[in-house]
Order: structure tokens, then sequence, then C-alpha cells
């Protein structure tokens, strides 16, 4: 529910502010703005991390292409003079620093923007962590909005500087496309992840199902139904991308797209599979449960039913009537003990014999 | 069942009548009609409440952008007269007396009508209370019809006269925006709301959960049903005002009616997924009554089936045979007790191994 | 189920026969044919009951607009001359006389045929009857054919001869229009008092539920699935109404149309909201009735817990030996009784603590 | 399952064959082939059966309208041989030996091929059966192929022999139509035996709801998906016959085809209605016998529940101690009886008001 | 899960990496790579197992029809040279390579690539093993890339090698859609097989239910998820095919297109048709389960509550009361034998009239 609460919590905060105007909303501890780029070509290539955003315009006037990464969106002032430096639309800029919007992609005069989510495993809580990453491309710059440090993109910078290979011979289009593939490539890495989780619990509910095993369960349908509402509409905006005429995208780059797609395709089809099956793992469950019930019951309602006659004999001669033949008989006792032995045996071979032992 | 009941109630008194002819339907105490105008433009700002229609005529043919709000739908004649005074449609106007209309946009010839659905959480009945608006575009004017005093527009009023920014710039389709975008982003207010008492729910859920949970889960689930329907129409009018082509709405104003879209299709989401964790919540609550119901029997019928050998031990000896060899015994009486003990304390030892205590 | 089977039932018994051979094949008691016009322009106001169809000529060519009105189907003869008359193709006529159409609108070269579901809330039987009519729309008349004298167009009737009003200036479209206008507002007043049932059957179901609840929201679950075959193909009729380009339906009748479509829309939404609110009410029904019982068992399975170490104790001393120490104590019995209620105390005391009781 | 079973069967042993390769695949004991044929225009009338294919060269050529009519199909190489003179593609060829075809529709150079299913109902064995028919419509001739005797072709027979009427003087596209309609129409007789049965189903649920009740529902419910199965695609194959501009349909059939077409959905709602309420049956029934087991579970407890404080009052004095003054007392037995008495008498008072009883 | 997990992994595994780089990610024991071919036209055939990659240069410009079949993905070097003699697009190579693809077709420059899942049903593990079939179709070759030796190709190999049917005499692509026919057919022959288990199933739920058969159901229905996600995408795969307009694929050979388009459309309604089925054997397990508990418990609490009453009378005249007249009667035991059995037999008979035992 936490999550969900979050997106409503933060629009109404804004309810009735007008649009474009910048305000973070996030009670989290802000981290400070980081402002790093990149900047290559087939031959050189450039690493660097500043602080002023004037900097910038060189890169924006250059024809290599540049990579802006910026970490933490706290310090709206400061993104504010970027994107105007950039030309983003004021409600570009509302959406990159609102960090809870619907993926989607939207094409301006000026550059792409696409906002995504990238997923990440919390190991500690078992929990899947969202992060909104904005992506904004432009002729020969590419800029990414990250709310925290740590990404998923360390693998791309390596094989931007070392390699030599296809990534620094192509356009900032082919490095957004890179930067979406690695973002839809960790959701396998996320979803391999819940699948480890999700084997421990068929496991359990094959030995010794508990309650605790069903609130795993409910707790993964949950994050299926989040997982849901973040993929789903990335197919769109891969889609949109693959489909769209932008002149921001060349239709060499739209072949890989479309492998992009097709690999959303099957998270998509992943998540839903994970949901049929936590469908049916919740339907073991409770017949597991209420058949270990049965079970007992069954066991305790037995014996109940075994020494209830006999406890009736014992009873009969209990009885203090002046005049029971039995009482006098030498060996009544022993013979009454011998029929109680009959009666449960023929009772459990009874039971027995009926399946219900 | 009463918020459904309404609308085929208003409609059913209405079968049979001709179309166009006005007539409030509603039985709630009758609202004194309150008719205010706010007219402005780049440089000058005025704000008025007025009583006579007539006066309003000025406001029509003066250049500068007019927001005239009208609350209290049941004086139908003046409400006829304005109308009439701003050429709306019969229709229309039978649309604005009548209620209970699902949210639409319609085009007319001399302005485009919008209905919409506002909704206000009332927090002592822990209820959802609806309220139609009617907005009315026209070339330089807007007209809001309201059922109710109360709204959320106080902070566009406030924007209007403080502000020397872009709304008191533009035309009456950006006020129009400006109108639906606090609506919609009021729902946004109602969700978390909700949110926030299910929260609670899930609280009471895990701890102790009782019919009253139930009650209160099958409520929200019923209001959720009610939300769908006022939002999902929703997204087709906001969408089909982005889309068409209608000369009261500059091409200008669409990007932000997108950005709107975007947020009717989060409360949408956010609506459905709620739907779908109470329905989680209600399987929850259904496993966890079980439970516990199961877990009573068992401690329960195993306490029985502890004590039944154990009596009729007892009934054995308390048999009047003359001849039972065991009670002539000095610690017959001991033995006995302590052979009671034994197959007791081996039960419990067996259940527990068992796992069924 | 009966309802459904009329419709096989009645095909059924036709199979393999040529089609527009006309044969009445309801079983009921034939209802006496009654043939009545209105004929009317701006100025004129004429109504009379015909019995021979040759009188009808002049009204086809007059040139004002004619309301033809037949009920009962049964004179298979006079309605063949009459369609002959007016030129209705034969399959036409066999689904005029066929009452188990579904609702659909077909443009043939002479008029316009539309077939429509009245419905009547038979309060004597709690159960919603229905009766086919069809709406023949010519250039200057319309018939509407129905099986049962009591209808629903009376209002009309009354609009027509009394009010000068819009009416009687429009063309026949308008009274077409208005016709179906009746019809589906007559919905709401089904809805209304299934709407006014299912409140009650709500408070039962709080109060005090029984078998019969079940079977009532069983009912009305039926009625629904019922309602939904009859209103979901009336929104393809009247939107292929407003959408077709026919020439019997002038545009500015169309924006009527438009607002009828409205109603449906809310018709169809509203059956499948009680269509939900009912199967949550099944639901609760069940956990209720699952919840009365589980309380009913609770209890006595704690009154029999309580009683049995209570009778193992008696059960005790009750035993013959002949050296027990505690029989022979003055206060023996007295003891016991004591010790005993400590430990009924006791359960009660634990079974209030764990909530069991 | 066997019927779905068969499909997969017959298909998997053909696996690998290349196409338009006739085997028989059926194993039912085959039926000798016949053929038989209809020659008819406005004014004559002939009908024979014949042996060598050869014979049918003089059809083919004539102008007389001709249907050709083959039952059995085990002999591949006289139905190869009768295709060829009628140029039927090999495919063609192919689906009218496999009788496991999905209903379809194909257009092909010398003529049309339709695939239908016909039902019929096995009253001893309770079961529909089902036959594929496939009708190929040339320009002045139509070829029927059954798998066994016996069809629901008999009325059409009659009236092509008897009537002056319409049929005699259509073509062989009017013929085709004639035949689809009267299989449909077959389908409602199918749904009201059905509907009988479900009928007697509903009462068994009221009076007495017994395993068998459970067994039946099931049956009919695969009986529905079974049926769906064959209804759906038949929609999609009359649509397209009226849709499509194939030059073997005249303008003039298409109004029948579309009648025909209203049919069909006619019967597709009505399986998903019984569907329906099928759904809505099972859940009475397993309602029905859980309240039933639970009223013979709470009348048994609360047997058991009066007798159990009882039992322990006796087991009491039936204590040995030396000193318990009640049992000294003259009238002491018949004040225990009546103190129990009263216990009982209340326990039951108790039980009754709670509505437990 | 295994199945489900195994994608993910796979992908996961890959994250980061760039496109196009062939590396392979199986951990199963590689199978060696095996390459043959066999080259045809009408007059030559040709069968030859190679190891040097450049023989296949001769292949490639032959005028005859190639068939390449390539057994083994683990040798990746060999696979790259041999992909790009063809020209064979990188992102295509990939693909082959990872063998966990949605089963897709893409047009390129040089040729057509379809990917498709062989199944094949693994006797002893009772479990559907999947292969991905890579089918490249050039102008006069089909290159077709397995994982495993063991393939459903033989019979096509055979009717290359022995027939002068049609076969020999057609281009590449009617080899292309013997391929895609045969493994389609192929998955009749699975459905086949679990269409067998599944009536063993069946049987035994109506023989005796136990906790195995309820595993079975739902592994069978994992197994139909699992079924469904390989289904489906054929369906647009073969679709797509047959609509294209690609220059890889005559006219001709689209019309048997078509009739696998059928059978796929069979295999996609026969799975759903299955799953359905098993939705309602696992209804039919559970309440047959819960039949036979109900029974279990009711008989043994009707022999509780037999006994309980006459426990009670035994209790009674085993009260040591000076005075309890009964108990001096010459047959008072006798006397109260006899009234138990009557009151024993009584219940008996009302539990037998209220049909409870």
């Amino acid at each position: 529910m936490k999550k969900i609460r979050k997106i409503s919590e933060k629009r109404a905060r804004k309810a009735g502010q007008p649009p474009g105007v910048l305000k973070y909303l996030e009670e989290e501890p802000q981290e400070e703005i980081k402002i790093s780029y990149i900047d290559y070509d087939k031959d050189s290539y450039q690493e660097e991390e500043i602080t002023e955003i004037s900097e910038l315009k060189k890169l924006k006037e250059s024809e290599t292409v540049s990579w802006l990464n910026i970490i933490g969106l706290s310090d709206v002032e400061k993104i504010e003079k970027l994107c105007n430096l950039f030309n983003i639309h004021p409600l570009v800029q509302e959406d990159i620093i609102h960090v809870h919007q619907r993926p989607k992609m939207e094409e301006h005069k000026d550059s792409l923007y696409i906002v995504l989510k990238m997923l990440n495993y919390n190991e500690s809580e078992e929990d899947i962590e969202v992060e909104q990453v904005s992506i904004v491309v432009g002729d020969n710059y590419v800029i990414t909005f990250q709310e925290r440090a740590g990404d998923v993109f360390d693998p791309i910078r390596k094989r931007l500087k070392n390699e030599k290979g296809r990534i620094r011979t192509m356009q900032a289009d082919y490095l957004a496309y890179t930067l979406i593939d690695v973002i839809v490539d960790n959701y396998f890495i996320i979803l391999e992840k819940i699948g480890d989780k999700i084997e421990i619990i068929e496991e359990e509910l094959v030995n010794q199902p508990s309650d605790d095993t069903l609130q795993k369960i409910y707790k993964y349908k949950n994050e299926m139904i989040f997982l849901r509402k973040s993929v789903w509409p990335l197919r769109e905006v891969i889609n949109g991308l693959e489909k769209s005429d932008t002149k921001f995208i060349n239709s060499s780059v739209k072949l890989y797209l479309r492998d992009v797609y097709d690999h959303t395709i099957q998270v998509i089809e992943t998540v839903e599979t994970i949901r049929d099956m936590l469908g049916g793992m919740l339907d073991i469950y409770l017949s597991s449960i209420s058949n270990k019930m049965n079970e007992v019951m069954k066991v305790l309602t037995i014996i109940a039913t075994i020494f209830i006659p006999l406890t009736f004999i014992a009873g009969i001669y209990g009885m203090n009537f002046e005049y029971i033949p039995e009482l006098t008989w030498q060996n009544g006792y022993f013979v009454v003990l011998i029929v109680m032995a009959v009666i449960a045996a023929y009772m459990v071979y009874y039971f027995k014999k009926k399946r219900w032992l």
C-alpha cells in the first residue's frame, strides 16, 4: 500500500499549484546534486565532473556526443538552470523533479523526453525499490536524471571508455538505446531474484506451509501488481519510440529498439506468469491448510468415537442396580474388558477399511 | 447502493418528459443561487458578485477573459436566462440542471461543454461525496456551474488575483485547463485519504481481524466501484479535448491537457490497484478468520481427546463387578492415576510432535 | 432459465421453415389486434382507431406525420396486409411477428426498422417482463408494433395532443426519437425498483441472513444477466442510428439521439455496477453464514470442553478402589467441588483471554 | 475430455504427412458412401441416387441448380474423383475428409468452401454429437459432404419438391443459405433440449441436491465449453460470407445471411448465458451442501452439548465420598432429576432464542 | 517455476552487454556442433555432413534448394562464421544463440528469420521440454538451428529423399512451410499425450481423489500456462508470414500457411479448453475432498451423539443416592437396557429419515 499511497500523496500536495513550477516533493534526506559528463566520438573520450552549469555550454555546441548524468534532484534551481540551457520545456522540468511519473515518452521541439523506472532489489528488506530515470535525447547529447547515486549504467560507462566498438561510432540515439536496454535488462535481474524467492516459497508450500507462507505469497502478489504498473507502460514507450518518426532517432537504431521491445514483452509475460503461478500457489496453500486441519480433526474425532461406546459400557456396569447378573459372574470383569477390546479393534478395522484413518 | 440508486431514481422521475425542459430533481434543501464573476486580462482584474443576469451582457461583449461561477442549481429560471444569454443549447441546459450526468465533453456552435465530477471526502461520515461541475468554455469566457458552495477552485482564484504569471496572460482555454487540472488533482487528495484508511485496515487485518474489518473492506470496494465510474469517462473526456480540433482550445494549451491526461491515467491505475489490493485483503481476511477458527477448534478438540480415554479408564474402575482384582490392590488407585498421567503426557507429546498443538 | 429457454424454443419450432413466412409462435392467450393512429402537424391533430387496413392508405399519402400503433401480433394476415401497404420487407415482417429478436436496427429502401425491448416490472411476481417493440420509421410515418396493450407511450400521446411545443413541429424522425427515449427512460424505472429490492436484501444481509436471502441474490443476479442481454445491443442500435447516414433521420435529431445514447451508457453502467455489488453481497452472505456457524460451533465446543475434565474428575472418585484416601476425608466432597469450580472458572477465564468466547 | 482429445489425436496421427494427401482418419465403422443429387429450376425437379461419378458431369454442365449430397467419407478415392471433377483444391479435399476442422469459409477460384458443425442430441447417452458438414458452393451447384446418414436437411428437400415458392426460383447461393440456416436453427433445438435438462437440475438443486447434481452441472458446463468452440467461429464464417464480395453469393441473398447472422449471435448469447447460470448453480450447490452439513453438525453438537453437563452431574453423585450430604436426602434423587430437567430445558430454550435450533 | 526462471536468469546474465555479441548462455553439457545439408531440385538430391563452413559457399551460389541443418549452438565461432557467410544480421545471430526468444518473425534484407519452439514430451519425467528452432529462409536456401540432436523433421527428410511429389518441385519457401507445419503438428502430439494424462486424472478424481491428484492438476495447469506462452505468439508469427508481402514467400505457399494458421488456432483453442477443464477438475477435487471429509465427520458425530444420552442414563443409575426406587426393582437393569436400545433405535431411525446417515 505504501508505494501506492506515495503517488497520491505527492500529487495531492501539488493540487492547485500552477504547472511548470518546480518544487521538490520527496521527504527523504536530499542527495547532494552531482553533475558529470562523458564526451566522446570515434576517436576521443573525455570524462569529467562539474559544478558550474555554465561549463556545459561548450558541450552543447560541440559536435561530439555528450552524456550528461545528473544525480540528486533536490537542488531545483540548478536543475532549472541546466534545463533552460538545453531548452527543456517547463512541463518536462516538472516531470523530471516530480518523480512519480508514469513511464512515458514525449517529443518536443528540441529534444525527446523519456521517463523510465529503474528497479533495485533491496536484499535486506526483500523489497523492490523504484527510482525514476529521466532521459532527454537531443541532437548530439543525452541527459539522464537520477534520484540517487548508484545505477545500472556502469557497464555502459566501461564500454564507452574501453571498447573501440560500435557504441563509440554511433550517435546520441544509440547511446539512449543502450541506456534503455540496460534498464530493461535489469528487470530480468529483479525477476530472477523474485524467482529465487518464489522457488523457496514453493518448497515451503510442499514441506510445511505456515501463516508466514501466506503472507509471503500475498507480498509477492502485491509486488507483481506493482511491477505490472511499471512494466506495461514501458511497452508503449518503447513501441512509441520504434514507431514514431522523430528526428532524434535514426532508423538504424530502431532495429535495436525492436530488440528491446521483444525483451519488454518477455518481462511482461514473465510478470503475468508469476502472477498466475502465485494465484495457483495461493490455492494450493489454502487447500493444504484445510487438508491438514481436516486430518487433525479426523484423527481426533476418531479417537473420541472409539472411546465413547466403551465408556458407555463401563457406565452400564457402574450402575447400582441391585440385580445385574453379570456383576456376580466370576470373570465378568475380564469378559467385559475383552468385549471392549473387540469393539475397539473392530472400529479401528472398520475406519481403516473406509480409509478414514 | 444508495449512490447507484440515485441515478436511476432521478432519470425515472423524468421518463416521458420532453427533452430540454428544465426541472430541478434533487430533494436536498436547495441552495440559494449565487452568481459571481472574475474578469481579467494581463493588466486588469475585477471580481464581483451580481444578482441581475442582465449585468452579464457586458462581460460577454468585453475582450477580457471572464470566469462566471454559478453556485446552486435550483433557481431554474435564472439559469435558463443566463444560458440563453450565452446561447447554450437547451439539451446542455438540461444536463447542467440534472446533475447525474456521466462525465463527457460536447462541442457546440458557440461553446464547448464539459461535465466533470468534483469529489469531496466527508470525514465525519467517511464517505465520498460527488458534485457535478459543468464547464462551458466560450471564446473569451468560462462558465462553471456547481451544486453547492465550497469547491477546490480557491487556489486558482488566488493565482488569478495575485500572480502576474502565465494564467493572467493566457486565454479562456487555459483557465478551463486550470479548472480541470485542479479537479483531477483533487482526486489524488481523495485517494490519499482512502489510502490512509486502507493502511489502518491493513494493520487491523494483521492484528485482530473482526467482522467490522470485513464490512470496511466491502465498503471501500464499493467506493472503488463507484470511483471507477467517475474516473474512467474522465479519461475519454480529457483525451477528447486533447485530440479534438475544436476552435475553443488552442494547440498551446493541448500540451497542458496532455499533462492532465497523464494524471488521469495515474488516478485510474491507482483506483484499479487499490481494487486489486482490497481483493487480496479480503482473501487474507477470510483465510485468517478461518485459521483462527481452526486454531480454536483444534485446541478444544485436543483437550477433549486427551480426557476421553482417561474418563474411560475411570469408568472401568467405577464398574461394580464383584471381582475386579485391581480394586483390592493396596496402591491400585495411585497406579491408575500414574497410568492416566502417563497416557495424557504421551498424547500431549504425540500431538506436539505432529505439530497439532 | 425460463426466459432463456423461450428463445431457443421459439426458434427451434421454426427450424427448417422458409424465411419470410409469417406464423405466430407464442402460446399465450392471443390479444385481439388493435390498430390506432395519430396524425398531426403543427396545426392539426387527429386520433382514431380503425378496423380496415385500407383506411390507412390516405395516411401514407398525406403530408402530415402519422403514428400508427398496432397492439397484438396474432392476426398475422392483417399485419401482413398492413406491412405490404407500407412496403415492409418480408424478413422484417417475420422479425415483427417473432418476438424474440435481439435489439437491432436495419435500414431498408422505404423505411428504417428498429427492434427494442420494452421492460415492465411485474410487482406481484417480482419479475421483469419483456415485450418486443418494433418501430418502422418512414418518410412521414412511424409504425409501432407491440405484443400487448399497456405501454410507456402515454406521456407522448399527451404531449402530442396538448402541447404546441417542439414535438408537433418536428418530423417523423423526432417522433421515433421520442419513442426510443421513453423506452430507455423506462429502464431507469425498472432499475430503480430493483435498486429498492436490493436495498432490502442488503438490510436483510446485515440483520439476519437466511437461505432465502441467498435465493434472492441469485435471482437478481440472473435478472441482471438477463437485463444485460437486452441493454448491451441497445447501445449498438442507438449508436448505429446516430452514426448512420440514413435519410430517415435528420442531423438535427441526431443530437437528441446522442442524449439517448448517454442514457443507454448509464443504464449499462448501472446494470454492471449492480452485478458487481450483488457479487459482493454474495461473498458477504457466504462469509456471514460461515461466521454464524463458526460462532455456534465454538460456543458449543467450549461448553463441552469445560465439562469434559470435570466429568473426568468425578469419574476418578467414582472408582471403586478399596483405598482412595480422599474419599474418607471429611470434606473431600466439598474440596472436589471447589476444585472443579476453580478449574471451570480458569478455563472460562482462559478462553475469554484468548478471545474464544 | 474425450471430444477435446479427438482433435489432437487425429492431427497427431497426421503429423509429418504432406498436405493434400487424403487419408480417412476415423476409426468408427465406416459408412458406405452414398451419392444423391437433386436438380431443379423453376419448372423442373429431378431427384436421383447415383453410383458412378462420371454421371455427374452432365450436372456440372447443365444450367439448372444441382444439389449434390455425399454421405460417408471413407471411400477416399471416389471423393477425390468427385472433387477433381468439380476442380476442388487438394487442401479443401483434405479438409473435407479430415472431419475435425474449425468452422471456416474459404473462397477459391471455382467455388466457395464452407465448413460447419451439425449437432445432434443423442437422447440415450445425453450427449451432443458433432458431425462435420462441408458445403461447396459453385456457380450453379452446391455439394454437401456429411459423415453419416441422417441430417437436418429433410425440410429443405420437401420444400424443393413441393413448394413452387421462392426456393425453386433462386440460385445455388440461396440453396446454400437455406442449408446454413437450417443447421443454425438446429442449434436452437439442441439448446432447447439442454435447457430442459438444466431446468430439471435446477429443481433437483432446490429439492435435494446430491453428488449426482454436481456431476451433471459439470457435465453441462463442459458441454457449453465444447459448444462455444463450435459456435464462436460460426459467427465469423457467416459474417465473412455476408461481408465478402465473392461472386458466388448475390447481394440479394446477403440480406438473408444477415438474418442467419442474427440467429448465430442469439445462439452465442444463449450459450454464454447458460454458462453463467451453470456457474451460479454451482455456487448454489456448494452453498446448499455446506448448509445441509452445517445443519446436521449443529443439531448433533447441540444434543451432545445438552447431555454433557447432565452427565457431569450424574458423575458427581456417582462419586464414592463417604460424606456427600445430598445422597442421604430423602428426595435427593428426584431433586437431581428435576434439576437436570431444568438445565436441559433452559439450554433448549437458550439455543432456540439464539436461533441455533 | 523453473522454466519461467530460466528466461530471466539468462537475460539477467546478459544485462549491460552490448547487443550482437555472441555468448552461449546455457549451462547444460554442450552438444558438439553438427552441420549437415540436403540439396535438391526436381531431379537431383544430395545429402551430406560437413565440417568446414567454407564448403557451404557452393550451396549458397547453386540454383538448387538447400536445407542446412545445424545442431548444437555452443560453438559460437563456427555459427558466427556460417551466419556471416549468409549475411545474417548480428542481432539475429544473437537471437539464434540465446535460446529463450519469444516466437517471432522478422524480415531482413537477405533473409527471413523465424523463431519457433519445438516441444518434446519427456515420458520419464512427465514433462514438456522446449527447444528453440531458428529458421532462416533465403532465396534458395533454408537454414535451421537446433539446440540438441533429435527432432521432428525426419518425415520431411524422408519425403525429400523418396518422393517425387510436390516438395521436390517447390522452392525454399515451401520447405520452410513444411518445417513449420511439422512443428505445429507436433504440438498436437504433445496435446494428445497430455490429454491421456488428464483422462487418467479424471478417473482418479471420480474413484479416489488424493493429495497427489491435486498436485497433478496444478502441474498440468502450470504446463498449460507455459504452453500458452509458446503458442499464442505462434499465431502472430504465422499470421504475419501469411499477411506479409515479403519476397521470400510466394503467394502459392501462402495458401498452405493459412492451413497451418488454422491448425495453430486449434492448438490454442485446445490449450484454452484444457485450462478451463482443469479449472473445473480443481473445483470437483476440492468439493469431493470436502464431501468425503463431511461424510466422515457426520458418521462419527452421529455415533457420538447416539451414545451420549445412553451414557447419561447409565450415569443416572450410577449415582449413589440412598433412595433410588428403580435400583431395587427386580428387572430394573433389564428395563433400562431395553429403554436404552429403544432410544438408540429411534435415533438411528430419525437420522435415517433425515438422510443424515
